[in-house]
């Protein structure tokens, strides 16, 4: 039984659905159909406030409303093999399609870590997919040791949430020297911790786990530094592995951390087959070099730039390569950050000078509810071009941290971004005298 | 007695501290002297907040200190005449200052409407004065019957401040058809006065106060609707006109509104005196036609342009005209607005395409806390360049709004606003997939 499609997704996170709809509303004529291989799906960046923030973790659910809202077909089922020559997709349970146009967006699975002892009970890798989430997290409720592994952004947002539920003794472990290494220099590293252990969370960073013991479940976890611990479910967030043998055996290259190779109007070597989300090979934005990026927002820009390409390009919807722009939440304080951090631009070879600034995020900072806040930003010295930002403090940083995506995106000095015109509110933001984006670029200004 | 100076700055609002930091910074050496006329000034856009969020009145002060601390004179007096030849300024009390480089920040006065029993006790216009305001506040305490004149931004601030004191009616009347009308279309308008009215303030737009009566104190305003009604103070805040009595006197030119005409670098005619803040005029981003924003941020903006041009051109910090960039907290709710509101573009005579879209500021929308987000980008519908942006919601839209103000100082398309990469978290923005500035943009892409 074959079916004729024009469009064909397969993936119905983040990028599949926003893929298939962004192909929809470019392309109104057209049969769109998504593959999606589990039944249930969720929102991914939801996934920790899954365990106590919401009161139900159905409230999470990525379903299929837009697709059908889009008049999009959802089929679910398993693609395990693409034919590139007759162009079809065949599934697991036999059915074939024909495409006209290919969209993989197959997405990542967790990163098991060789450890011993690693597939023992209890412990559990973070699986997009509602009805094994469910299970982990009534596990999770009847546990009392739990560790996390990973200090990521998964993982420092599990160990913060999962700290919430009573009872629970929560540690996390990170083998590199920070938590969040990859997006923050040490000075907001260390926020981030103080915040996790303020709420209780043992933090163990330069550690690894060594072994994981116990009969048949996990009972103690052996790390580097000589301790054993007690521990009875072992939650690991370390990272995806992206989804892409399928892509492999039908002779799609593969670049870093073998995500699909896309050009800039995310289109694999076969000008019919287009890759987007985790599956896919990000490029740096500065240096333009392969770089891996998992993030439902780089996601579905990619998936908002395929869409549209689908049949013919449109020359200004072109991937101009990720800022890795990111934001977390622990303890109620926030972190953001975007583009390069100063330990990543001065590895790369960046001559660059740095501008700090702290402030209060209302003004007087008197008034109720407000919130110290601390920017760094970093720009290439000679140019004056900012190279990247992080932020820490209240709420409003959520949104900060976009402002200064965009100033990212469009290549600003800080020159343009001392003489930068804001509005201010006394319980919106910083006092226009003072608005730290501005006091920070002042300051890399002057050291110039 | 004449005192020699290098920079004489004459005013201390935002803008004339700005001003004369921005100088100290760019030039270590000078001699820098601060005359203000106001002994306790005040931070302008904190004052509906010393009615009644503040603890005290006293925390909204505008004082010495980022003067103090870089090493700036201050002195209290009133400068009176400039001598362009001479280069020197003389006060009310008869001090003589010799400047080499003066910059005029003398600020706005409240225009007083010319009705029939202005004068009258219990009418207070809003002065910037630390020790006036504080016997209003004391005075309108103990009122009954309050009317706010003045739909705009201070006037919506006061009404909303001041129905939080216990036992007031609070009135507010504005002459057009909208409250903020210079800022917002009429849909974000509405959303204005819905939150006012739920606080219990009676909004009355399309309406004039014809007169006031009274003995001495007011007792009575007649209405143009024909009505009259009890009231026993008036609060003023219809906005203000530039004080540029001095500037005029002594040859430089004024623009429209009465500000003080300045170039690309805040230089008056006269290459030795500069201009910022409420005293000068602005120009449009958009049209370059002079226009009149009072805003501190703006002022701010303008005065890191000077300060840091003085004695010469640095040719980057030039002043790109003005982007009426304004956020407002009514009711706990948000308004932002920046650059050209639908209403004034189309009066400008631009083509134009809208875009709208709704969202929740949190991931799922049913997170504690959550609040529904409303945007609005407009956008030239040949070069599909951002005109402008209006934002209702929770307290993210602040920044919100600055991100849309740095799209428009960087004159983004809405195709590079549909495919922004942007950082999102469940607890401080909406999902990736339906982030309303993408939907926004992408709205306005598929009209045109």
């Amino acid at each position: 039984m074959e079916r004729k499609v024009d469009v064909l997704v397969i993936g119905a996170g983040p990028a599949g659905i926003i893929g298939a709809v962004t192909a929809r509303k470019n392309y109104p004529e057209k049969k769109i159909v998504v593959i999606k291989s589990v039944a249930n799906g969720v929102i991914p960046c939801g996934i920790p406030y899954m365990f106590a923030s919401l009161k139900d973790p159905d409230e999470n659910k990525l379903g299929n409303a837009a697709l059908e809202k889009n008049n999009i077909d959802v089929v679910v089922d398993e693609a395990t093999e693409i034919d590139r020559e007759k162009k079809t997709v065949t599934t697991k349970t036999g059915q074939k399609f024909v495409y006209e146009k290919l969209i993989l967006a197959t997405g990542s699975v967790p990163i098991i870590p060789p450890v011993d002892g690693i597939n023992k009970e209890g412990v559990y890798p973070v699986h997009k997919d509602m009805d094994y989430l469910k299970k982990i997290i009534e596990n999770i409720k009847g546990a009392k040791n739990i560790l996390v592994l990973g200090g990521g952004f998964i993982g420092v947002e599990l160990a913060d949430e999962i700290s919430k539920i009573d009872g629970l003794n929560v540690s996390i472990v990170e083998m590199l020297p920070t938590l969040l290494p990859n997006s923050f220099d040490r000075e907001f590293s260390a926020f981030a911790q103080q915040a996790l252990e303020s709420r209780g969370v043992t933090v163990l960073t330069g550690t690894r786990v060594e072994a994981i013991s116990g009969e048949d479940k996990v009972e103690k976890v052996q790390l580097s530094n000589g301790k054993d611990i007690d521990v009875d479910s072992i939650l690991i967030g370390i990272g995806g592995t992206p989804s892409t043998k399928m892509a492999s055996d039908a002779g799609l290259k593969l670049g870093v951390g073998k995500g699909i190779l896309v050009d800039e109007f995310m289109r694999t070597a076969d000008p019919d087959i287009f890759a987007i989300g985790d599956c896919a090979v990000k490029r740096d934005f500065y240096t333009h070099k392969e770089t891996q990026v998992m993030l439902a927002s780089t996601a579905t820009a990619e998936a908002r730039i395929a869409g549209a390409n689908l049949y013919s390009l449109k020359v200004v919807r072109e991937n101009k390569g990720t800022i890795a722009i990111y934001s977390t939440y622990i303890d109620g304080k926030v972190l953001g950050s975007a583009g390069l951090t100063e330990n990543a631009a001065e590895k790369e070879g960046f001559e660059i000078v740095i501008g700090d600034a702290e402030g209060v995020d209302k003004h007087p900072g008197t008034l109720p509810g407000a919130s110290k806040i601390k920017i760094k930003l970093i720009f290439s010295k000679n140019s004056g071009i900012i190279l990247g930002g992080q932020v820490s403090g209240g709420i409003s940083c959520g949104e900060i941290i976009n402002l200064i995506g965009i100033a990212i995106q469009k290549r600003m000095s800080c020159v343009e971004l001392e003489t930068l015109q804001m509005a201010t509110h006394p319980f919106l933001t910083s006092a226009p005298t003072v608005y730290p984006v501005v006091l920070a670029a002042q300051n890399a200004s002057a050291k110039r």
